[in-house]
This record gives structure tokens, C-alpha cells and sequence, in this order.
């Protein structure tokens, strides 16, 4: 953000607070800072704030605006401070922390703040703003004080700005993958089980098995083998891979099993490890590529969760890679062009890559991290990808490479990632037996092509509005008869469509087609198949797209080779 | 078994007593029942036994037979028994416990028992006898109490029988999952993880993928859909469904997340219920199938462990149908099929059907467990399956059939279920809206088609001896090359299979070809395909079976089309 639209999101808020003061004279006043794209204050009022309350808020801002009143900066003693803010103790609080005796206020007609600016200089160059929303804030961020009401704005330089900026915001609300979760029918939460657990529905389920069978032919082809492991082990497991020293805040409290206690996985890794020691491995086994479509539970604060993408249980798309460190670059190759490939297959074409190096707290040595993240840039260079390294942001147990997805909206998504890992070999003594007969440690790899299935399906579903390319589709065809005596040709051309390997349905429920269509468009069907008498008569179907789009009318043979071909080519 | 072999097989266990006895003369004895083919003894020895002692312990009883040694029964006062077992604690125990003064002894030869009998007139009636193994039983199956040792022994009227049922034994034993479990590569089990928790290595995990696929393949051709849930729940929904009190015993303790308590499922039922409840269900909906390869996790002591067959965790190849009663026979004999149809499937010919009746403790009403058990009747009926009652058998929320498989050394397994559940659509409130507009209680059916894959793979294990039909192999062609010239041309041959979608693999390892050959047999690869030169030359392969069997040289195509057919048909 440019330090003119920080000033212009901060005088913003100041003009809110003062409009909320006109409102409410008697209102205490918390802070009220710049945020991306706008700014919000918390306010200490007599009453619950509505969502109707925000225009009469802007209004009164717009007046303001047009007063066009300059802001003034002074600076005070603390006494004189005490007094200006006698009756606003969130103030008094901040003046008595201070540690300077002097400090700067700013004033802009009847309202003063203690603020250490900058502002513009006048309201009248707060061109483009709205309030969006209230929200609810502990002051301080503490639960144990007071309940303030938040407001937040955006402001922006000019008018059409604000204007394409609240599109997209309205277009990302269309594409909330909690609402279209829900509209689809793909999946749902629940307070009796637990928030932030997913329970797929059978539409949701379709697409995550289609998902996951790609996903596991895809490995097959590339020399991974798939394995289970289960998802609890004794807490010893945990002490001895670090996790429960690490990760300890993410893990959930040990359950007693004939006095012995057991976690709940937050990862896949040490099943495997153990697996991977059931006998000794020679140099010429190696690379040994394990995935597992592993459920792993970790503990998030219930304010955190977000539908998909942030949650207590998910499946991560994991693989683990025991290697020489000779073939640790090919492997880091061979995975990000996986990666990639898959991210373009889902049809994300816009993507950053992240080399994350040593950070401040980190297991093994210097020379081991440096050897390993030039081994990572060797392997970035190979492949040409453009990245960016982010100094210090490695797990403490190896340096990563992360794919950042853009989705159709230009919004970031954590994506895959690869991890390299110097501390689970050494803690478990994983080793091989090279060619000089000796054991030497494995380099293990840690990595996901997707991310985690709850995660990627909240992208899909938000980067596609729901309307997922025709092989990911729940159903993929609806057959539509325009009325009850078309209805056995519908149930024909179904199950014609089924015994092609196609999800097609005929919509045989006793309302008008008119509203089956607008269902079905709703639904995000790919095809919609009306059949009437002509239809009937000549073995055809009326092939409307979920666009709007009309194919016309379609021999019903054509109409499979197109569906099935489009199927084939995973176009979107 | 006869009355008769109850009474060898008690005199035997007596025999064996009289022997330890001798080989020790300061034995304490403990209790020596008939069990299925044998008997076992409890000793309280001075040193642990070995298997070595065994032969000696045989050779001792062999000289009490020869001897037809006359067993007495004699009553006795309970003052007088206490003078004869003055010296053995364990006898005095029971004396003490025994309500009625008088009580029988038994004796024979120098030895004495506490004892009901009856008995065989002499040793010599004991024909066919082994001991078996030696294993430690706390006394009273207290573990407080001191640890025996306990000697296991069969008997039978005929040396012949004896001979046969060891020979079973010991195929038994070959065929042991446990063992061939690590032989083939299957699975593993960690002390570090936890006991009953299974590791499904690349092989094993291959043959559970492959069942995995047909399953869901099935299920969706059947009108289920395929639903994922979350592996905990909070505890509160435990207690609405009535698990936790009624099944607590098999319950993991809860863990604590956020104060609330959450528990590991052991069952999938509850998220399927509360899918089930997101919206309104009208009668035109149903059946509702739903299924789920459900991980679930329940307790069970570490002592009853057992391989793959009782664990503590498996995943359930679940199904609940949410079905109108009007439905219910329908979908019972949809399920039935179904079930008989993936038996067959995967080899098994023989079963038995068990139908299930009230027990004494049960949820609903008497009426409406009589109509549900004759809509159970009317369906077996109307399969024309023979079935047995099983009366008082049924868990207590339904009625329910099992059907138990037959494995090829004729050995009864716990295969699929069916269960009507009068209990969760009360517990629950699950509903639908019948054309009268009002909400009626649905019915649930939980049913499997395998049973757990856990067990399912076990049973597949020993009823193939691990050479599982072609379709299933975890490798199903290996390709050997007689020296190193040839191995370019066996590469060649894998890549082409595998392009056919063949679990193929070329064997390039630098061992000799026989050494090869003989490996690929004891891991029961369905191929061997040898390549020399002239094979090489004309480009074909050398084919030879996993059962010895050589099919010659076959020309590369027609041997793809004759594993593709086995694998298409399944066969084994």
C-alpha cells in the first residue's frame, strides 16, 4: 500500500469515529487502524450496532468529507493528554503505557484522537469509501476484557477503484465455498460432532474420489507405491519424532489405553518410518516413494476455523521419499513437475514458488542446510521455474519449496509443498546400506502434490464458482423430460449415459421443466438433455450447456463422443 | 463333540497331569478342562518349560496308557478332600468354594484329581493323543494372580483322525496370515505405534486398493453413494446414540479439545445420521444408500489380539440405508445379494446363513422387532437361502443375518452383516416426510458386504495361501532375465504390460536366474516370464506358473490376452 492511501485508510477511520461520535455522543473510543484495503475502528457504544446503522454512518462521513476539514497535529504532555481523553479510558490506557512524556494527537473538527499519524490534510481527500461490516473484538484481543464493536471500510483513491473492488468482493462472496458447500449440497459441518470436522456429502465425496483416483494413478505411473497406516499411535512415537515438543499446541490431549497413551496423528511420517525399518534397505532400492491419502487431526483455536481451509481434520495428499542425498535433486525435480502438473490439470495456470531457507531454530547442521538448499536451486534452475526465497521461513527441520495457486480471481492458496528432512532420520536412525556395506542415514522428503483434499476442494470450488470442469463434475448430465410421457426415453438416455462411464441422472420428479432446467443451472450440471416428441421420435436430445449456451439438437451417439471427450481432455 | 471324546479328552488332560507329576514331583496344579479337539492343564513348575520338555512329557503318558491304568471315582467329605490336597493350594481354593460338603476325586494311577468327571474306565481307552504347545494363563485369568504354566493337547479316537487334524495344523499354520503377512511383504504391526494397529505395506495395500476400487465400483452400479466422516466426534454425540453407555467397554477415553470431551468412532453411523438430517427427506427420496470405508477404532484387551482378525482399529466397509418400511425387504435382499455375489467373488463357496432373533435386553417394541425378523424371514425366503436362528442373538437394536464364510481348509470366518437399527431413528429423530405430509421414523439398515478389510484380507490370506488370484496379485508378472544381455528385452517386456495396466515388474537384481525364479515362487507371483536369447530373438516369453506349472514360450501378444482375460474374470 502506497504511504497516500495509508494516510487517506487511517484518516478514514478517524472520520468514521467521528461520525459515530455525532451519533452516539457518549461513545469510548479503542484504535482504529489501516488494514489491506481499508481500515476499521472499535467502539465502546449503548448499543448493539445493525448492518442498518452503516449508511447513516457513511452519510454522515459523506458530510464531513464535504466540510472538507483539515487535520491538525499537536503535541501534548501526558497530563494534558489525561485531560483531553479524561472520558475515554481505552485512551488513558495507551497514554499511561507510553514511555515518552511528550505524545501527538491529531484533530479534525469535533473529534481528537491520540494518534501518531501521518493523516492527510484535509478530510475532502477521501475520495472512495464504504463500510462493509460489524464484527465483534475483544479489547486488547483479550477475552477477559470488554466486548468492543469493530467497524471496518475500505477506502480506495478513486471511486472506480472502490466500485471494481467491491465487484470482486461481491464476486468472491458468490464463490464462498461455505455457501456454495451448502448450495450444492458437497459437504457440511456440524456443532453435535465438533466444529471444524468434514463430513463429505455424496456430491463432495464424488469429487474427492475423482480427485483421489487421479491422484493415486498418477503416482503409480511415477514409481510411488500407496500404503495406510493408522491414525493413532503411542505418544512415545510422538516424543521420540519431536512433535510432542514441537507441534505440542497443534496436538490433541493423549486418550489411556490400558495405561498406555496414544495421540491422534497430526502426520504420516513416523508410520512410515516405522514401515520403511521392518527390514534393511540397500542402496538399490532407493528412492523408495510411499503415499498415503492420510487423515491427520491437529488442533486449531475454534476462532480460526474457516469452512475447508482451516480445520481440525484433513487428508493430506502426503508422500514420503527415502533417498541417497545423490538422488535428492532428481527427486525434488521429479516432484515439482508432479506438482505442477496437477496444478495444471485442475486448471490453475498462475502459481508462485517459495524457497523457504534455515531458519533461526533448525535441526542439524550449517553445512547440511546450505548442501540441501543448493540442492533445491539446482533443481529449480533445472526446471526454469521462477522463485522467490523467503530467508528463514524453513521448517526446523529442513528447507521447503511451496507453490502458491492463483485462483480465477488473482486471490493466493497455499499449495503444494516439499520438504526436505535432516531431523526424523537422525532421531529414528533411519539408514540404507550403501555400497561399501555400511548404514548411512536416508534423506527423507516430506511432500504434498495437492496440499490437502479439504484445502484444494475449497480452491476448486471457489476458482470454478462451483461449476467444476466436466470430469470433476458430481453429475455430469441431467436428462429432462419436457413432460410425463417423455419420461421413459429420459430413464433410457440415462442409463445409456451410465453404462458409457458417465454421472448422468434423469430429473423424473413431477415438476415443470422450466423450473428442472433452472435447477439444474443452479446445481452447476454441465448438460442439461431435453427430450421431447421430436426428440423421441429421432432418437436426439436438446443439449443446453450450464452458461445458457444451446447445442441444439443432438444425435445421442454425438452427444456421447463430445461429453466423453471433453471428459478425457479434463477441459474445464 | 460325542461324549465320549469329552471323556478321552478329559482323561487325557489327567494323564498329562500324572506325567508332569512324576517329571515333578513338587507340581501345583491348576485346572484342566476339554477344549475344541483337545485339552490343556495348568502348572504351577518349579522352571519354565520348553518345547523340549514336551517329547519327554509324551513319552511318560505313552507308558501310563500302555499301562491301562483304571480311573476311580470315589466321594469325599470336604475335610477329607482338604487332607488330600493339602498340599496343593489351588485345589484348596475350589474345595473352599465348593457349596455342598461332598464332592468326587478322580484318580488314576499315583495321581489324584478334584474332579466331576466322568472318565474313561482306564488309560488304555486314550488312543491318539499330542501335546501341542505351552503357553503362560493366570491362574483364575486374574492377572493379579500368579502366572501359570499351561501345556495345550489334542486327542482323538483314532490315531488316523490325529494324523489328519495335525496335518491340518500344520497347512493351518502354513497358511497363518501373521506369517505370510511378513513373508509376502502384507503389513506389519510396531510395538512403538501400538499393538492391533495395522501398517499396510506397498503389497498389502495394493490387494485392499484393488478390493477397495471393486467395492466402490459395485456400490455405485447398486444405487449406494459413497460418503467420507471425520475419525472423532464430541463424546455428547456418543451418549445420544447410546454407544457410550452401551458399549463403553470398547470405547477409547476421551481426549479434551477446547474443554469439550471428543472421542476416537468407533462407528460411522452417527455422521451418516447427521448428514442425513441437513435437510428434509421426502418419501420419494428414499432409499438413501450410503457407504463408507470407514476407519474405526475400538478397544479390545491386548491379550485377545490377534493378527489382522481382532485388532483395534479396521476400516468397515459400511453401508446404512435410510429406507421406508415398505422398503425394507426390498433393500434386505438387495443387500443379501449383494454380498453373496462379492463372497463368490473372491472365492468362496461356502457359507452359512444365521439369522439373528430379539434378545433379552433390546430397544423397541416386541411388535415391531416380530415384523422386522419376519421381513428378515421373507427375504431369506425369498433368496431361497438356507439359514439357521440363531434365537436371542441379535444385537439390541434390530434383528440382523451374518453370513459366516467357509475358507479352504473348511474353517469358519465372520463375514458380511445386515442390521435392521430400531434405535438411532428414535434416538436421533431421523425422519422422512411420507406423501401424508407428516414425518415418519425412518428405518436403518447398517450392513457390510465383506466385513472389516482388516478381516476380509486375513480370510483372503489363508484361504489362497497368499496366492491370490490374478486380479488381486500385488505383482502379477514378473519378467526374469537368464543373464545380463537379456535385460534390456525384460525392461521392454514390463513397460509394454504395464501399458496394458499389469502390476508388472523386471527382476534386474545381479542374482542368478534360478535364485530368481525360486523367489518369485514363494512370493506367489501369479507370472514368470523367463527371457533368453531366443525369446529375445523372436520376441516371446517363456511363461511358468507360481504353482510350477510351465506354459512354454509364448508369443508377447496372446500372453498379454491370457492374463488379461484371468484378470478380467477373476479367476483364481
Amino acid at each position: 500500500m502506497s504511504e497516500k492511501m495509508e494516510r487517506i485508510r487511517h484518516s478514514a477511520s478517524h472520520v468514521m469515529a467521528e461520525a459515530v461520535q455525532a451519533l452516539f455522543p457518549e461513545a469510548k473510543f479503542g484504535i482504529g487502524p489501516v488494514i489491506e484495503n481499508g481500515f476499521y475502528y472499535d467502539f465502546d457504544l449503548p448499543r448493539p450496532l445493525t448492518p442498518e446503522d452503516l449508511p447513516v454512518i457513511e452519510a454522515r462521513m459523506a458530510e464531513l468529507i464535504a466540510q472538507d476539514l483539515p487535520f491538525t497535529r499537536e503535541e501534548v504532555e501526558r497530563d494534558e493528554a489525561r485531560r483531553i481523553f479524561a472520558h475515554q479510558p481505552y485512551k488513558l490506557e495507551f497514554i499511561d503505557e507510553i514511555p515518552e512524556e511528550r505524545m501527538t494527537i491529531y484533530r479534525q473538527g469535533s473529534f481528537v484522537d491520540l494518534c501518531r499519524g501521518p493523516h492527510v490534510s484535509s478530510t475532502g481527500e477521501i475520495k472512495a469509501f464504504k463500510l462493509l461490516n460489524i464484527a465483534g473484538a475483544y479489547w486488547r484481543g483479550d477475552e477477559k476484557r470488554p466486548m468492543l464493536q469493530r467497524i471496518y471500510g475500505v477506502a480506495f483513491e478513486a471511486q472506480e477503484k472502490l466500485e471494481r473492488y467491491l465487484e470482486k468482493l461481491a464476486e468472491a462472496a458468490k464463490r464462498d465455498h461455505r455457501k456454495l458447500g451448502q448450495e450444492l449440497d458437497l459437504f457440511s459441518f456440524h456443532e453435535e460432532a465438533g466444529p471444524g470436522l468434514v463430513h463429505w456429502h455424496p456430491r463432495g465425496a464424488t469429487v474427492r474420489r475423482i480427485i483421489e483416483d487421479f491422484w493415486i494413478a498418477e503416482h503409480l505411473k511415477r514409481g510411488y507405491e500407496i500404503v495406510y497406516s493408522p491414525h493413532i499411535a503411542k505418544l512415545d512415537l510422538w516424543k521420540m519424532s519431536g512433535h510432542w515438543e514441537l507441534y505440542r499446541e497443534h496436538l490433541y490431549s493423549p486418550m489411556d489405553v490400558e495405561g498406555q497413551e496414544y495421540l491422534i496423528k497430526p502426520m504420516n511420517c513416523p508410520a512410515h518410518i516405522l514401515m520403511y525399518k521392518t527390514k534393511l534397505r540397500s542402496y538399490r532400492e532407493l528412492p523408495i516413494r510411499w503415499a498415503e491419502l492420510g487423515t491427520v487431526y491437529r488442533y486449531e483455536r475454534s476462532g480460526v476455523l474457516h469452512g475447508l481451509t482451516r480445520v481440525r481434520g484433513f487428508t493430506q495428499d502426503d508422500a514420503h521419499i527415502f533417498c541417497r542425498p545423490d538422488q535428492l535433486e532428481d527427486e525434488v525435480v521429479g516432484v515439482m513437475e508432479f506438482a505442477i502438473f496437477m496444478m495444471r490439470t485442475f486448471g490453475f495456470q498462475e502459481y508462485e514458488v517459495l524457497l523457504s531457507t534455515r531458519p533461526e531454530r533448525y535441526a542439524g547442521t550449517v553445512e547440511i542446510w546450505e548442501e540441501a538448499t543448493e540442492t533445491l536451486k539446482r533443481a529449480l534452475k533445472r526446471l526454469a521455474l521462477p522463485y522467490r526465497v523467503d530467508p528463514g521461513e524453513g521448517v526446523f527441520y529442513g528447507p521447503k519449496i511451496d507453490i502458491r495457486l492463483r485462483d480465477a480471481l488473482g486471490r493466493a492458496w497455499q499449495g503444494p509443498t516439499t520438504q526436505v528432512d535432516f531431523n526424523l532420520p537422525e532421531r529414528f536412525d533411519v539408514t540404507y546400506i550403501d555400497i561399501d556395506g555400511v548404514a548411512h542415514p536416508v534423506v527423507i522428503v516430506h511432500r504434498t502434490v495437492l496440499g490437502s483434499m479439504e484445502r484444494f476442494f475449497a480452491c476448486l470450488i471457489e476458482h470454478y464458482a462451483g461449476a467444476f470442469p466436466i470430469w470433476l463434475a458430481p453429475v455430469q448430465a441431467v436428462v429432462i423430460p419436457i413432460s410425463d410421457r417423455h419420461l421413459d426415453y429420459a430413464h433410457q438416455v440415462a442409463v445409456e449415459l451410465k453404462a458409457e462411464g458417465m454421472r448422468a441422472q434423469a430429473d423424473a420428479r413431477p415438476e415443470r421443466m422450466n423450473l428442472k432446467i433452472r435447477q439444474a443451472q443452479l446445481q452447476k450440471i454441465p448438460y442439461m438433455l431435453i427430450v421431447g416428441d421430436k426428440e423421441v421420435a429421432s432418437a436426439v436430445v436438446s443439449v443446453r450447456l450450464r452458461n445458457g449456451e444451446d447445442l441444439g439438437r443432438q444425435n445421442l451417439e454425438t452427444f456421447k463422443e463430445i461429453a466423453k471427450a471433453a471428459i478425457t481432455q479434463k477441459t474445464s
